[in-house]
């Protein structure tokens, strides 16, 4: 049996007249004991159906809980004959997009992930434009009622697809920023936004699923990360879990990449947070080619001889280029000499590529023949001038946080780079035009939706969910004082790669 | 300011860059510290309100809490000018009779005390037949459902009454034998009455309003005291609290006499409790005159000379005899000769107020001229045999609890005499027929509806509440073994006063 599963088996003594202690008791006392637990909560239709179970299931049951602190709630209590699989739901809340995974808490395994669009981005794209939207009379109830309907959606597809029963889903795990959890829970955002910045809640919660009015098991938990401020959210404290970050001895840098960066580094003493504006040259691009990542959009790029071979999403012909294309792109035009390290076109390198448009310099990156609309995809000087912007102010978020702890590049032994958008990046071009440190490739590492990943682990082990709250404690978040040092490293990494290259020997090397 | 109420009032740092902790963070870390808790729960809708509620009262509220073991719900956060009353209601929910008690929970005053009839009695008088009742299809649910309608009746009255809001009363109390309990709450009781007698549950409780649909606070929460088994419930919890007997450095009993005894014995140190059948010639009576109190119930007879006076209930022409009645009776009859040691009556002394009906001796107590129906009034032998068990086997419960533990009569401070029946019996009438140990009177005290005043003092004390669950782990409950040293205990205890008389010296001097 697993102790660290929430699932428990309990075979009770049978009450007699020597030992007439109640059927709650009996079970709670052996639970305390088994779980080492300090409190066992449950329904009060639970506590009613108890003897019947008890005795029908003669005192052999299994029992299925949720909580954390040594506080559990008892979910269910079934015959431990009973051989129907127990189900979570972990969710990742993106501002763009869902993610909800289905798992079999029984042998741990996934059943299967779906990714849905934000319904909420019907109203507005961005965050700000939301909680100003929650603002209006009802606002916040329909966007709130939004999320909640389509993941009653989502999970009674999955039920009929995977042919379960909605009441086999016994936990469920939320993961968002924090923006996004607080209009999810219901809760006013309108001080999140404004100075100075002041969230309804930080601590992880546990809401009844039936209060949320989401349509699984009655007596369902539902567990919401916490977080650390309005730009530090539950996504990043889960993809710490994920990444067991506050175990490790080694020193480790997180980096999920995206409008906002949100950055991590320590150990497991030790753990310190930021977050920072890159600028949305990085994510959907702000270039008149620029999208998000969808088909038909370059997200790789690479140098042959004198032209470029691109990557299309779904090898469709292109149609625009996307944030980790459009990085790719910036490290071929730099590399090739057709960029110089004050990010300018090189007339005579680029040629004929090079044209103005409305009195702007622009570089054509795809031809009329070749592009999915018959016109030039063309990038401009405005377009890169953006994107070195979003790639100095990551590169200075980064070195701010390493400086303000006294900590080496070479002192770090895995750079996590997170985030969907992060996962696509080629950490070589991200090197080459100095938007990170010029570490050894095989240290970095692309970890995909660790928002995800540490959602799931709550649902299927007891000490991770433990761990949540050691981390929410662990963390020390430090605010980006946006001083004259800031800006001096700020000014000195709108270069390509950097003023001062001995910060990036590997670029110097391919440049000679 | 009381530290140890439920009212709280905190003044809040306000929120800044240098300090962006979340609202609830904030709030909640200071009530922590000041009541030196380990948690602090909300309501959702309490959570969403605070961002408002804080701002417009300058961070400056008055917080009403509810909870126990350092574990507490945040009822209502309002600004600290708010002046309106904070109200509680404590409920002794009796078999017979429901008292409601409502407090006000800032000056701790008692505001009304209401009681009415259990609505229950008009499936059943007397608890296993609504048990029995529960069983059937939708039994229990109606069963509950009597209790929780005739609570709101009870609330809505006296919200009218006194002209106060019902979202006022933000906490309540249910004191009540284990039985009635588990029909309030709905669980199943059919196993707390049949062998080996298990409770659905032992522990004390916290029920959402709510969730029970009980019409005050919507966030309100409701402390149900624990039971330590079938026979001895949270009433009798409740009057261990109101007595304060487990802070007694002197060794106290208490007693609820009624159709069970139910005996607590012990000090700060140590408690033992049992609960044991006396048989219901004590409370309600077996005889055909034996009625519950109530209008033209004897209640008080006297020997004046060779005649009895007696004190009917309201001064109405006497209907009956009530047991308080029936005790004085059986004292003043064997004072004066007219029964005997063994509890027959003496034809020589009772003359013709003794007559046959059916074969069967009978005592004339009041002549037709006298009675509310123009017949006579009378006892039989059969009465009077009842009643003799009844009082041997309460006194033989309290030596052999006594006994169990070394106690001597001398060794205890004060008699509790708990319980609305036991509060009109007089110890003098009961020392002299035996019930109770010789014990001088002023050791004896009548403390009347101990449970009621045990719910009140949850309400009013966080210190209190904290007790309840002291006294349900410090209270030893002893099955009375009806062995033969029990059955000879009790043949000794059949006699007016004992066989022994020197343990009733008391008497003997009267009667010399």
């Amino acid at each position: 049996m697993n102790k660290d599963s929430w699932v428990q088996y309990i075979s009770m003594p049978h009450p007699c007249l020597g030992d007439n202690t109640a059927d709650v008791d009996r079970l709670t006392a052996l639970l305390k004991q088994q779980l080492d637990a300090r409190f066992i909560d449950m329904d009060r239709a639970i506590i009613a159906s108890l003897p019947h179970i008890l005795r029908k299931s003669n005192f052999d049951v299994r029992c299925i809980l949720f909580g954390y602190n040594q506080h559990y709630h008892l979910i269910d209590v079934q015959p431990s004959t009973e051989c129907l699989p127990v189900y979570g739901l972990a969710i990742d809340l993106g501002t763009t997009r869902i993610v909800i995974r289905l798992l079999n808490l029984c042998t741990h395994s996934t059943i299967t992930e779906n990714t849905m669009d934000n319904p909420q981005g019907k109203i507005a794209p961005d965050v700000l434009a939301r909680v100003h939207y929650a603002d209006k009379p009802e606002g916040l109830d329909y966007l709130q009622q939004l999320i909640i309907d389509a993941i009653n959606d989502q999970i009674q597809a999955i039920c009929i697809t995977h042919k379960i029963c909605s009441k086999q889903i016994m936990s469920m795990s939320f993961a968002g920023n924090t923006c996004m959890t607080h209009l999810f829970l219901g809760f006013p955002a309108q001080a999140i936004i404004r100075e100075p910045y002041i969230p309804v809640v930080n601590r992880q919660m546990i809401f009844s699923a039936t209060e949320l009015g989401i349509n699984i098991h009655p007596h369902a938990r539902l567990f919401v990360f916490p977080n650390i401020g309005s730009y530090f959210g539950g996504d990043l404290i889960s993809g710490i879990l994920s990444l067991d970050l506050m175990h490790h001895p080694e020193v480790s840098i997180m980096v999920d990449v995206g409008t906002n960066a949100e950055v991590v580094l320590g150990n497991k003493d030790w753990m310190i947070a930021c977050a920072g504006a890159a600028g949305p040259a990085l994510e959907s691009g702000v270039s008149k080619i620029g999208m998000t990542a969808g088909p038909g959009a370059i997200e790789r790029i690479q140098q042959n001889n004198n032209s470029f071979s691109w990557q299309t999403i779904n090898d469709k012909k292109p149609v625009g280029i996307c944030g980790s294309g459009f990085i790719d792109l910036a490290a071929v035009l730099f590399r090739s000499g057709m960029l110089d390290i004050r990010g300018k076109f090189v007339p005579d390198l680029c040629k004929d590529r090079l044209y103005h448009i409305n009195n702007i310099i622009h570089f054509q990156v795809v031809s009329g023949e070749q592009s999915a609309n018959g016109k030039d995809l063309t990038i401009s000087q405005v377009d890169i001038d953006s994107l070195i912007r979003s790639k100095a102010a990551m590169y200075t978020i980064l070195t701010t946080i390493t400086k303000s702890v006294d900590i080496q590049w070479k002192d770090i032994s895995v750079f996590y780079v997170a985030g969907t958008f992060g996962q696509y990046i080629d950490p070589a071009s991200a090197i080459t035009i100095g938007m990170i440190p010029d570490l050894p490739l095989q240290q970095y590492r692309s970890v995909g939706n660790t928002s995800l990943e540490g959602a799931s682990r709550v649902l299927l082990s007891r000490s991770d969910i433990e761990s949540v709250s050691d981390i929410h404690k662990h963390i020390t978040y430090i605010e980006l004082n946006v001083n004259q040092e800031f800006m001096n490293r700020f000014s000195a990494a709108k270069f390509l790669p950097h003023t001062d290259t001995s910060l990036f020997p590997s670029v110097m090397v391919q440049s000679n």
